[in-house]
Formats: structure tokens, C-alpha cells, sequence
């Protein structure tokens, strides 16, 4: 039953392919084989990050960046992930707007996701929308997130090029810089660009891309672009500066070797998840975890303690 | 000998702390014993956490809640903890400019910590600092976060008592609003509060503070306050307000609520941590991983097999 939708996603349908993301979302255990199946078939699309300060207006460079993607010919898929909503749960993102205007695209096909859990998890379920995505035929998927912070860099790492976007008089910027985004960054977007300070931040972002350069031996420096985007200015250039990173990441072999570093990342997050879950389950099925918080909090056990005698005893791996 | 380092703890050497809390940032193995040793010493100290957007003045706001502290007679130990840098792996807070302000009073122990490894690890490692400053028989216990994210959540759950610190004139309040911080905040914290823009912010974090009670049912209600950091303006108050929370928590026995799903949620996180470490460390150790991977990019194996396949060599867990 699960793996029909696999084929129906193969075929392009995003019926299919929304069932399966909510499976995702709601880690329902149907969503495996279905996984699996459409496994085989993935790696095919390009997949751009596009992250940086809320305000910074990505979610309209996005939707530019979607049309300037069409005109070319290509189609699109799109993931907007909230991390930082943990608690409320519902897609905070103007997804509903931009659907409305897409919606008659079968070329483009948009989802928004918030929070999942702890624990890497909202990563991992993004590697697994973008999966879903690039099975269903899409030849660009554009993973787009609300802040800067730990949890995007994990998640835009799923990226092939990562585009930090940034913004006039946020006064924050020597804080994103400092956030570990010179690292994460292969284009630079200045947006907003006719606002005051645009000259300014440019000028910021460009040297400390100098001292970067000047630390790390690298063969792409990351362009740092202008846009105003809700005006479609220099979208066309974006477009054409991701394409340039592309033939760059093929050429060089990076491309090759970042999809090996994905796969291993992604297989030992998989593993970590799955290590979890089984424990959660069978600590929390026969109320073994209540026991043991007892005892811990009555002082007769430590968690320290706890946690050898579990390793030891679930573990099928010798302590070499 | 490690275990000597966990009495030297006990008996309130700072040189002492400071070398452990190295070792749980290396994550040392000599730590192990120290942190079992010290266990049963912990859980006397109160602990509040600081969290809001980068640039709301939090550092300011956390030395002067250390000085009102100390007014009162009580001795503090603070861990600033920066989720936000994944990379640089530098401690990129002011606190060289605090350590050297408090560093004739041996009644204030502070220590910054950078980002370590992802998956939950960084929530773990300061629950152990937390633990350590705890041992050492620091009163309370300030965990102070640079921004606002899962992370940061994360780690201000260890907290007894979560101030979320906004600022007027930020832009992204309801950025912030909406980032799942109802739910995590005990108090709301304005700082620069002299700013334009306070009274708005004070009335529209009122009104949602408001709008969350009448949805869910709450025997503490977030109070708002008012702080000029800099100028020392309000922070008795928060000190006061931080104090009628601890009361709140005793008598309504939420505190031992809170503890006790403090203990859980612990326990899991270093189960999962130890058996991720034992598998990947095996994985690693004999060029498996790389095998694997080799085979997964040559499309021969999918992630999700390979997944399946490890849980269920490696896992004593029967699946029930």
C-alpha cells in the first residue's frame, strides 16, 4: 500500500508527495518503505540554502528566485523549515500566499515545516523532504530557513550551495557574521539593497570574506551580491551566480565529495535517531523509565550509573 | 585520581571545577567517575536561565543579576553557553571583561562555553557544567544563552526559572514572540527599557501573555518587567521576581515536578548519547562507516537499510 505512493511520487504526483511529507512530519512508521523505495532515485536535483536574519526578506528573494528558476525552464521544489518554532507547531511561513500564487504551476511545488522534536530531528526530516522532492522530479530544491543558528546550519548543510542573505540596519550583522555563517556561506546576498548601510555592510562582508581567504586556502570565494528583491532587482545575477557554483562543485569534484559527506552524516543521524527511538520505546513500554526516575531522584541510582548498565546491557558492541 | 578532582570539587576549589568543565567539553573520559562522584552532591542549587534575541544586553543584564546576587549574601556560578557558533569553536562572550570584574570575588565562578558537536550534545554538556557549579556549592546558578532558538531551548529547560530578555526597537518581536518562547518563560524581561518603543513591546507581550493564558491554564503567569541593564535600573525587581518564582515552584511542588522530568529527560539524552558513542566510535574505528558510505553512494545500500540492519546487529532491544 505505503510503496504505491512511492511510484505515484515517481510519477510527479503531488498528491502523493504531500501524503508522504506529512508521514514524515508526523513520523509515521508507513513513511519507511515508502522512503526506501524512492531512495534508489534520488541525488539528481540541485539543492540551494538560503538562509540568513529573520527580516531579511527571504522569504520574496525565494519566491523571485522561484520565478527567475521557471523562466529558465527548470522546476522547483521548496522547503521553508522553521527550527525556532519548537512549541507551536503550525508553518508560521507565508507558504499559504505564495502557494496561492504558484498554484497553478504544476512546476513548482512548495511545502513549509515547523519544528519536530529535539535532537537533529527537524534536520533529518528536511534531508527527507528534499528526498521526496528531488524523487518527485524536481530539478531544483530550495531548502529556505527563518533565522541563523545551529539548527540551520544543519539543515542548510543539506545544501549544495548555501546563500546567506543579509540586510541593511538590522544591526546584527556583525552578530550573524559572527555565527559561524563565514563557514556555511558560498554566495553572500546583500538585500534590501537600496537602504541606507548597504554600501557599508558590503563593504563589511566583503573583508572579512578577505581575512576568511586569507585563513583557510579555499577555490571558491563566496561572491557577495546586491539585490532588492520584492523590486526583482539582480535576482537574474543570483541565479546566475548559483548556476556558476554549481559548475563549480562539478568541476572541481566537490560536488562529489559533498554528497559523500551528506550521505555519512545523514546515515549517522539516521542511526542516532533510530538508536533513540527504539530506547525511548522500550525504556518507556514497560514504565522502566519511571522506575529509574524514581531512583534517580530518591538518590539511589545516578543517571551516570543508569547509563552504563544500559550501554552494557543493549549493547551488542565490545568495549575494544 | 579524576575522583579526587570530583572532592576537590566538593570542597570548593575553582581550579578544580575549571579542569573538569574542560573535560566535559573535550568529553574526556576521566570525567565519567568525577560526574558520578559528584551526583549525589548536586540538585541544591537554584537555576535560572537567560535567554533572548542577540543584541537585548543579556551580558549586562546577567552582571548585574550576579551583583544583586551577591548583595544578598548568595554565591553564583555562571555558564554562557553560544549554540550560534558551530565553527569557530571560541568562547565569543564578553566574559574575559567579566571573569577580570568578579575575579577577586571568589563567591562568582563563570565560564563560557562554545558550541560542541550537534545532536543534543551542547544541552548535555551544560547540564553537566550546571551539575559541576552545583557540586561546587554555588547557590544559584545562571545558564545565559547568546540567542533564541531549539537549542537555546533546549538548554534553558535545565532552568528552574527561564527569563526571556526582548528589547524595543529590534524588529523581530514577533519573530521572537512566535518563536515557542511563551511557553519556555517564567518572566519577560525589557531591557533598555528608556528606549523608544518600550511601552509598545510592554503592551503587546501583555496582550500575548493574555491571549496564552486563556488558552492554556497556568498557575504562574509570565509578570512583564521593566530593566535598563546598564543603569542598574530594575534588576532588584527581577532578582525579586526570580525569588517569588522559586517560592511559587516550592509550594505549588512544581519544582519537584520539574526536577523530576529534569532527571528523565537527562537520563535519556546520555543513554542515547552513550550508545550513538559506542556504535559510532566501532563504525568509525575499522574503516566500516567509509564502507558503508562507498556503498551508499554507489547506490548498492540506502541509509535506510543500512539503519535497519545496524539497530538490529548491534541493539539487545527486542522489537516488541
Amino acid at each position: 500500500m505505503a510503496v504505491d505512493y512511492a511510484s505515484q511520487v515517481l510519477e510527479g504526483s503531488p498528491r502523493a508527495a504531500a501524503r508522504v511529507i506529512s508521514w514524515l512530519e508526523n513520523e509515521d512508521d508507513r513513511v519507511t518503505p515508502v522512503m526506501e523505495a524512492l531512495y534508489p532515485h534520488t541525488g539528481k536535483a540541485a539543492v540551494i540554502g538560503i538562509t540568513g536574519s529573520p527580516g531579511a526578506g527571504k522569504s520574496t528573494l525565494t519566491d523571485k528566485l522561484i520565478q527567475a528558476i521557471r523562466d529558465d525552464g527548470l522546476t522547483v521544489g521548496v522547503v521553508a523549515v522553521d527550527p525556532s518554532s519548537p512549541f507551536t507547531g503550525g508553518a508560521i511561513l507565508g507558504d499559504r500566499v505564495r502557494m496561492s500564487r504558484f498554484s497553478t504551476d504544476p512546476g513548482v511545488f512548495i511545502r513549509s515545516m515547523a519544528t519536530r522534536g529535539h535532537l537533529g530531528g527537524l534536520a533529518r526530516a528536511t534531508a527527507d523532504v528534499v528526498k521526496v522532492l528531488d524523487a518527485l522530479g524536481k530539478d531544483v530544491v530550495l531548502i529556505e530557513t527563518v533565522g541563523v543558528g545551529q539548527d540551520e546550519v544543519d539543515i542548510v548543510r543539506l545544501a549544495d550551495t548555501t546563500c546567506v542573505v543579509l540586510v541593511p540596519g538590522l544591526g546584527d550583522t556583525i552578530q550573524t557574521m559572527k555565527a559561524g555563517v563565514m563557514e556555511i556561506a558560498d554566495i553572500f546576498v546583500i538585500n534590501k539593497a537600496d537602504r541606507p548601510g548597504a554600501d557599508q555592510l558590503y563593504t563589511e562582508v566583503a573583508h572579512r570574506i578577505e581575512q576568511d581567504a586569507q585563513m583557510h586556502e579555499k577555490d571558491w570565494t563566496p561572491p557577495v551580491l546586491k539585490t532588492v528583491a520584492v523590486e526583482d532587482q539582480g535576482v537574474d545575477v543570483l541565479w546566475a551566480t548559483v548556476r556558476d557554483h554549481w559548475k563549480y562543485l562539478d568541476e572541481s569534484g566537490r560536488l562529489e565529495a559533498r554528497r559523500r559527506d551528506r550521505a555519512r552524516e545523514e546515515t549517522l543521524r539516521m542511526i542516532h535517531h533510530e538508536i533513540f527511538r527504539k530506547i525511548h520505546e522500550r525504556l518507556a513500554a514497560d514504565g522502566e523509565l519511571e522506575r529509574i526516575v524514581d531512583r534517580i531522584v530518591a538518590a539511589r541510582e545516578s543517571p551516570y550509573g543508569v547509563t552504563r548498565r544500559i550501554a552494557r546491557e543493549w549493547l551488542r558492541v565490545d568495549d575494544a
